[in-house]
């Protein structure tokens, strides 16, 4: 059994990580931090926790922390970069479920979340966790930049185009919209149900924190310097998230139901659908699977692809785990073969 | 008081021309009809409408609807196309929210709706309702094809770059999220609560009968062939429509804000909202406005247009009504002055 | 034109105020209030104000408001209390939708509300604002504490009962369901759509402000100690509150339809349905019905009162609307006529 | 590996056992029938199902599905008892989550489902599928009644007060709420998520199906006559089940918590909150477990039991298996261990 730590642990993805991990068999959550909640049960925040775990909150410790195997941080980003290189000087390995590690640039990012980076050796250590493209680097890291939840579900819909060399990567448009857990679990007006409830809206439409990670996650399958535009969108829902994306095809005589077929075709947790299918959000919901369709409509040359995802799994907590298991060198879909709850 | 008949009354858009109509001081409905719930009282089917209704729905018959001024069809296509011939005929104006008015191009909309047309000149006479387009021709007409739901906030968001002639036409994206009541009151699995609900998806994507209306719409605009790619999707809620729409700039320099501004500003039901705004389909729940922003993300030459309205009133029951207020001489926004419902 | 001033108008109730308003004939919002959005247009606040209302939020000023012909207070409870007597001494009419003067006896009202009352005299001047119960009284009130939304639903299920003297006052049940739009604007995790959506539980079972309101205005009509077990619900909705009342009948022989609807025939705003109907909440979203059924299930000594009311427009501002219109001499449905929004 | 049949298998019911039983170590679904869709795949009606099962839905027949080691029904009233007989006399268990079996009193079933019950010999056999009750007759049952949605959650919540002697039987209060999926997957206009949806009422309060259910269950524990208000209502949302019940204490001595406590002590599935909590619904979204509260509101004579579920795991498939587990000799929550999905 290896020991699992998780730094902040009050919050929707922390959450998530109790929920899938308790039936997981191969490890056992040992340490779980939150300032906030300090010496309350976990059950007491979550109930549906009752009877599977006894842990309470604690503040976070070095040392505490140092004898998990591997720690997870849901944290706010500015918080994992400061906490991450001690746990992994002491052979630790590190999932952070926050933004701190995933771009490269740390000028770039900078920009994208208001303060100076303070460990960018550690920045260019991290493995981007997205399985599907990187597992081999996964294999081997002992720290893993878990991808944001738009950036999951729109690279895995434009890379194997981008891979393929078939779409100009100079004018690609990502239409998404996301449930409203991916704004966490924060006290704010925009997300209570009256306000958020029986409405949609776009958001982020002049720059979102996930465009510069989506645009380096496709510019490294193009030489062409990658031009998109994102627009991300809040659903009047819990869970889920839609990428619709559209792109100019440079070659029209591909088949893209087998370019996709074939990319994916030894992913458990990538499902192509047959053509003409219509992904659903809820086909995922609870469950680490990304659904894709691909089509080309009126036979013009735009390829539209929709790709769906739990926002909270595939987008951020399973997918974390999924790193953790080829991390550890478990079974990749261990504790992760719950199917999607329709209805 | 103008005498009013509504044809198909028991679907949500029969039941939005009552709810809006109830309180309009310049008409009174005289007649409803609806072959499957003929003889019941409207307010036994809408709780809503008791104490405003004594009206029961009737058989349709041309005689007794042409002793009114003006008859709304809120029929499937095919239906209106047989019966308002012989209203017209006997003095009587039309307004049809169906679709079988909205196409010029008859074997167009035969390939779309799967019948013949049977009375193409009607067609031929027919003007399109979308007052702040077309109000000049709306005032003398006598049979106003109403537009679709999709159609409308699209339209009002693509015109005025189209008419300033600075985007390219040939390359227009729509990617347009609907509530679930545009779908209508029948019983189908795929509209049930437990279906629809906590879910998000796309449909129509090879192909969505709102798509000749809408090129129809915006080719007047341009000289050259209009390309679009429209992409409907299925929102967890009750009301409303986000068009979310992308082109590509020829010209970067228009002050984009001004030419919505200018475009609008005498009209009462669409709003050009600030800069930077975004705009929230609830703010249009129950109403007849649309609200529009436009960005220009990244300063680049890509032009996002946002616009909302309430797919019953503005897309449909609403706009139907500023029809009528037009074809019968009345203040355009009689009956029409409620606010959005906001929570 | 009467002038209105809106003390507190950021919250739910405050923003119902001024859509309800807008289109009412005879009064004219002048001043509307509010410490921390002052300078700020409502319509920033509310988009769906736009156009309807220039007014700017202003901090409280006793001079501003004296102007006003009444004046509403939206405040949580301990604010009205304060302010209010300088406005009646200047002549002005307040209408209160908070708790300030619900409760005459002001020692129960501190033990549930948890503060002094600093203007018991007040309280004891102050006419209980539930029209069909006390509308005399109303008429020529210069104070008026609007009902809660719970008390309004209850009291006009349970008093025809009572009035008749055929219950048993000691052993009475309400079950009542609201949605979360009562809980207000306030950013807490508990009315966040990922807390409260999907899911439903009780509240405040132990005890719950509204219980003692409850109760004093059901006293009114029975000599018997009311004995009253109220259990308040929370629904995964915006707008709406069902009440579920149950009682033990002393006479099985009287006709409970013909009771309530002779009580209520002469009531605009009270809506006794047919025999076997069940009352929908929507069917009085965003109007000031309250719609109410009454059954004896298997012909037995239980009746059971389902009533239904918008706990933000019967049970909040359009009740405060109605009680304004009594107070100032219009009539009373004035501007309270839209029906209810299905679907 | 034991051979599970359904009969049944394209209503949420159906739906749910295959979610269910995908992760279940100790069998194996070999046979699914559905006459309307017969000879499609199960994954293409449900596609979170993809990946996870090859199965078609076949029409039934009885030879198929008595190789079967057990064979769960989710059929409408009507069906099982005219298949179930032949299976059994071939040594194929049973488990029949529809209504068939669950009456002792055959002409009280045929009035309350509106036809003569044709195998009553049976009804007579059948075993009541309640474990935490039954669980020892569950054992050597061949044919289980699997209970209904509303009787298992107001079951579990009344019987440790009946067993204690310390309520008055004639007189209780179940007031329940169902999330739509009760309902089922038919096609109906009144589970449509524009009539269902930001809406509330109460349904069957003249008389439901599951009312004769309950009290049969009750009585068993009381010697007078169990007198049983029971009424429901529809909630807007997908799953869950709250039952608010209320009964007149005979000795307010008792120490509820503590007699709850003890009550369900050894069962995994029943969850007794501490003194003060308030059970959510979703806290048991997706998982097979029961949570209950018991309130004495102001110290008076009325006790308050609340009980939440989800309606189709503990209410209908998840009870099913545990049902099936405790007949095959498995363990007892084998695969069952899931924990409710939050948010």
């Amino acid at each position: 059994m290896y020991k699992i730590g998780i730094v902040g642990g009050t919050g929707y993805t922390g959450a998530e990580l109790l929920r899938l991990l308790a039936n997981h068999p191969g490890v056992e959550v040992k340490a779980i931090t939150s300032r906030s909640e300090e010496g309350k049960l976990v059950a007491d925040i979550y109930p549906s926790l009752r009877g599977h775990y006894d842990l309470k909150f604690t503040t976070p410790s070095i040392d505490e922390l140092a004898e998990c195997d591997l720690v997870f941080f849901a944290t706010p980003h500015g918080v994992a970069m400061d906490q991450v290189p001690a746990l992994l000087e002491k052979g630790v390995k590190v999932v952070d479920l926050g933004a701190d590690f995933r771009i490269k640039d740390t000028v770039e990012w900078s920009k994208w979340y208001n303060m100076e980076h303070r460990t960018p050796d550690y920045v260019a250590e991290a493995v981007y966790g997205l399985p599907e493209i990187n597992r081999e680097a996964i294999k081997g890291a002992r720290l893993v930049a878990n991808p944001g939840c738009y950036p999951t579900a729109t690279q895995l819909g434009l890379i194997p185009l981008l891979e393929a060399g078939i779409i100009d990567p100079s004018d690609l448009i990502a239409d998404a919209k996301s449930a409203v857990s991916g704004a966490g679990r924060g006290a704010n007006v925009g997300t209570l149900l009256c306000e958020a409830g029986e409405n949609f809206k776009a958001y982020g439409v002049a720059g979102h924190r996930h465009l510069p990670e989506i645009k380096q996650g496709l510019q490294a399958y193009t030489d062409k310097k990658v031009g998109l535009t994102f627009v991300p969108h809040l659903l009047p829902m819990i869970r889920g998230i839609h990428s619709t994306m559209y792109a100019t095809l440079l070659d029209t005589s591909v088949d893209l139901q087998a370019l996709f077929e074939e990319r994916y075709k030894d992913e458990f947790f990538v499902d192509v659908m047959p053509e003409g299918s219509l992904p659903e959000t809820r086909s995922t919901k609870g469950a680490n699977f990304c659904r894709i369709a691909v089509y080309r409509p009126q036979g013009g040359n735009k390829v539209v692809v929709l790709s769906v995802i739990d926002n909270l799994v595939k987008g951020a907590s399973g997918q974390a785990i999924q790193n953790m298991n080829i991390m550890l060198g478990l079974t990749e879909n261990t504790g992760l073969t719950a199917l999607g709850m329709i209805p």
